[in-house]
């Protein structure tokens, strides 16, 4: 067994998968957990995913050798205050925020040196659309990359109790330092679900937006389905990693704009080589979902966030 | 048996389909296939998509009673100009092309006024990103729309004829005036896949692409799935459907700057009202896929051209 005890902060889709996860692995012997409103602790408590629920941070991590929060990247900020009153002397903090630079900041603004040392920062790139405790399921993370994003007050041993217990979810562990985690989850996911919200709002203002909508087929369905996502998580991402989505929100707009004038210019010579080119670096990118007609680490519904 | 002899003008994805759907439910006597390069008309028949391959048009149509047209669309011009010239008198014609208003205009141009009579454009609202005739299945339209566009020259009964065609396919018909099929599919399949080819050429384009695409998880790989379709077919439809997908365009990219602003103005209110009200919509739109996770329409590849 790898910790006594686990403190959820955060109960909903992320919290409760690890939970579950240690817990069928024997990895971990009480979950205890906290969230913001009573009736989501009690739902985390009757589905499972924790032992009991507590009434507060200090509470929850009373005891516990190990926490996780898992709540939207701004509640952080006021997680990690309380958690700077409360924290165990031996216990090891860690997160599954999708932001990394921004909660590292607030991890400094509020913990101790040595609270610091013992928070070790993670990102699972596994999720789904549903949140929520009913959302969670055991093998979230079986076959799912999550990155780890160490700072340097960290202890390589700390880290590698963080990472074999990831490992012992299922998942494959990578490390990424903080402002390059930010860097590249811009491009391949907070930019993916910004551009699936926008497309939706620019059917949804379409006067025969009802007629539309009914011949929206399957493309169209898994094109949009990330906008399906929590407003509240990603509205906390989008702030959090502001500076980075705008960049590449920047260079998307700019091919569209590209892609604008090919077509405003009726040139189908460079809109085929456009296309053609996009459709090279996809096939690269997926190649066993190519030959095979599915990919077997899409079978989980890996978002990338 | 609905058909004594079906020729087909395109032996990829969507006629193939179209052939062995037919030749399951024992609809269709005879399958003549032509199309363009030999290899295709051989791999076709190998794959028993045709019963024979025919080195011309003025071959394949030859005691043909229906003939199906199933090349990317500019390429129809040229097939209707020969069409024109050999087409038997009781020969019905209908297409599979996904933009219907270019399609009727060179049928206008080129066929007799009997001819074009007996033209029922249609659009089989199924697909999938590999194509060719190896990508050709008996199920491809199961479950799926296909929308006939009649022009005001066709008779009732020659529409009702390739309506039920369609039906043996286990397809779902609506009726849609041409100018409208072209107005709500380039809004929602037309600009979705406009969108994808940018959003890949976007990430290709980052000096650290090879990284970023590891990245890259089933959020992703789904967003972008349909980056991976033809070239030289989606260029086709963007020439043929340049008017309403360059509007359709511009709303997109009024979303994407509306988007922006809020993203630089830190606006966090604004954000998560905007997500929230796309959720709302996606979620209306798809119920089924919500509640169970899976929609039964989408266990097919239905890309929704
Ligand atoms: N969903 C994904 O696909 C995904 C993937 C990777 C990483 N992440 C990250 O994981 C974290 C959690 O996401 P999730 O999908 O698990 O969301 P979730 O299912 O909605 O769970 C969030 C949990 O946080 C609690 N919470 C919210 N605000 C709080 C506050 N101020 N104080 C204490 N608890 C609070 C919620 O409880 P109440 O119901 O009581 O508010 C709920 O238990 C986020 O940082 C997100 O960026 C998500
Ligand atoms: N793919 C989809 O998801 C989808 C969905 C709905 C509708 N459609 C429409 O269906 C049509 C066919 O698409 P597809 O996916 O079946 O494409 P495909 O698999 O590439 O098949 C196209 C066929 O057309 C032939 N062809 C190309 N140019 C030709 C020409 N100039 N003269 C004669 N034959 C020619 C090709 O033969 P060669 O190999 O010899 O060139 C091939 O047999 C297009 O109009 C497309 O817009 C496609």
């Amino acid at each position: 067994m790898m910790f006594r005890r686990l403190a959820l902060i955060g109960t909903g889709l992320i919290g409760g998968s690890l939970a579950l996860a240690l817990r069928e692995r024997g990895e971990v012997g009480e979950v205890v957990g906290y969230s913001r409103r009573l009736d989501t602790r009690l739902a985390a408590e009757r589905l499972g995913l924790i032992d009991r629920p507590a009434d507060s941070i200090a509470e929850a991590v009373a005891g516990a050798d190990l926490v996780f929060v898992a709540t939207p990247v701004k509640a952080m900020d006021a997680v990690l205050g309380e958690l700077a009153a409360c924290l165990p002397g031996d216990a090891l903090v860690t997160d599954g925020g999708s932001v990394k630079g921004a909660v590292v900041e607030r991890a400094r603004a509020h913990l101790s040196a040595g609270q610091l040392a013992r928070f070790v920062p993670g990102h699972p790139i596994a999720g789904r659309e549903r949140s929520g405790p009913e959302a969670a399921t055991a093998d979230l993370y079986r076959g799912h990359r999550v990155i780890l994003t160490p700072i340097e007050e960290n202890r390589a041993e700390d880290v590698a109790r963080i990472e074999a217990m990831w490992q012992a979810t299922g998942a494959r562990i990578e490390r990424l330092e903080v402002a390059h985690h930010d860097h590249v989850l811009a491009a391949t996911s907070h930019l993916p679900h910004a551009a699936a919200y926008a497309m939706v709002s620019a059917l949804a203002r379409l006067a025969e937006r009802y007629e539309v909508f009914r011949y929206a087929a399957g493309g169209f369905r898994d094109f949009t389905r990330i906008a399906s996502s929590d407003p509240v998580m990603w509205r906390d991402i989008c702030l959090d990693n502001r500076d980075e989505i705008l960049v590449m929100l920047d260079h998307y707009r700019a091919e569209l704009d590209c892609l604008r004038d090919m077509l405003e210019s009726a040139d189908g010579e460079k809109i085929e080589h456009y296309f053609h080119e996009a459709k090279a670096v996809r096939d690269a990118l997926y190649p066993v979902a190519q030959a095979n007609g599915a990919n077997p680490v899409s079978e989980a519904d890996e978002t990338g966030r």
